[in-house]
């Protein structure tokens, strides 16, 4: 069994895996860490490996605790990946995105892939037909647009993500709830279409926390699981441990 | 001669108007207010009126020092406006917005009409052809999704306005610009796609800082004007003499 952990800007993400199957799923807090996963150890005793990804700022040293009992794979740039690394500034490139691109590339080979992380920050990132990364976009996501609102401006409340309920907000509360979702879900259609219009052989695939919420209101056909950072995070353990 | 004087969330517009024509534009920083007005006022001595809309936390009394040279007009939702107004909680509706729909009301009568304002947020307006004021939306503008990126984030750094070299962001500077630049010109298409689908006979009006910026990368016509707000200033206090 492996132990993978997503260490976002927000929250950690975590799961337990039984070869390639998701066994358990955690979600907790940066400052619950140690104890939240001595609590997982503990239930998942046959855990031989523990496998991170940190955007957040969390580095390797918060995991070494548990050195004994497990076998730390802290990811970075210097891993093998499984695609060429076009990126101009390959140093800058977030290691949860290269995950992700791990991911696509070996999930679904073959074909362009376009992989569209919603979570604190939306990052697109798009892997060409014959393994080379090419790069992306980041945006804000959808609680960073709510909290820009509030925090930048004198006058407006700040919102938790609701649906709106028309393009045409009839109040204030519904014209910021319109501007930050509808906003979000044409931006990210635009992008579909973009990459649509240039390629062909296509697969999308939209992660992150409000990918759920989003997957139902595009236009554009995707691949939806939330589940993908997590899973391709388990599969790139396994190349590396293949190929290294 | 009339000064009118827009204040912001960042910064303070102004203009002096000779009957509908703009003779000077002016933009400073709130601190500089009263010393700016009065720089102004001995420039422009046959000023008689000076009409202010502000969401930004200026209020009126900071412009009482001037109330023996000028009238002085500010804005509430008290005044008369020339479009009837269905939103459902009138009294939060910025009066920033109130003015941009009072001004493309009186500007381009009878037709469907949406304004759009690129300043620190965006704010999307609709006035049908009938002149109701039905509301519109809120999203966070150009400057607040790359401080908000910065701001929430561990690692991304906060980057100035510049244009994306492509879609594809092939570094994290050019994935940002990508992000922020092109997601914005989604967004917006994507409204103006969807007025356009439920709505003909329709004029749309792009006004705020980062409109000429905008203006020649969206796939829609629009009408770009970066001085609408101060125009509709000066058009929302005509109307108030006459209809008063």
């Amino acid at each position: 069994m492996i132990l993978t952990v997503d260490v976002g800007n927000t929250r950690i993400k975590a799961a337990v895996f039984e070869g390639s199957t998701v066994v358990e799923n955690f979600v907790f807090e940066k400052n619950e860490l140690e104890k939240k996963i001595k609590k997982i150890l503990k239930k998942f005793q046959n855990c031989s490996d523990l496998v991170v990804a940190s955007v957040g700022n969390i580095e390797k040293q918060s995991f070494l605790a548990f050195e004994k009992e497990l076998n730390i794979h802290f990811l970075t740039h210097e891993d093998v990946f499984p695609f060429n690394n076009k990126y101009a500034t390959p140093k800058t490139l977030g290691i949860d995105r290269m995950v992700l691109a791990a991911g696509a590339t070996l999930q679904f080979p073959k074909q362009n892939r376009l992989v569209i992380d919603a979570g604190t920050c939306i990052t697109y990132d798009f892997i060409d037909e014959k393994d080379n990364y090419l790069g992306g976009a980041i945006s804000p996501g959808l609680r960073l647009r709510y909290e820009a609102l509030h925090n930048f401006t004198a006058r407006l409340p700040l919102l938790t993500l609701e649906s709106p309920e028309h393009y045409i907000g009839n109040s204030t509360k519904e014209a910021i709830h319109s501007g930050v979702v509808n906003g979000f879900v044409y931006e990210i259609d635009g992008f579909i279409d973009e990459y649509r219009a240039n390629f062909s052989n296509f697969i999308i695939i939209l992660t992150g926390g409000d990918a759920d919420f989003l997957a139902k209101r595009l236009k554009n056909t995707i691949f939806a699981n939330s589940n993908f950072l997590l899973e391709s995070l388990s599969q790139t353990f396994q190349y590396k441990i293949d190929n290294d």
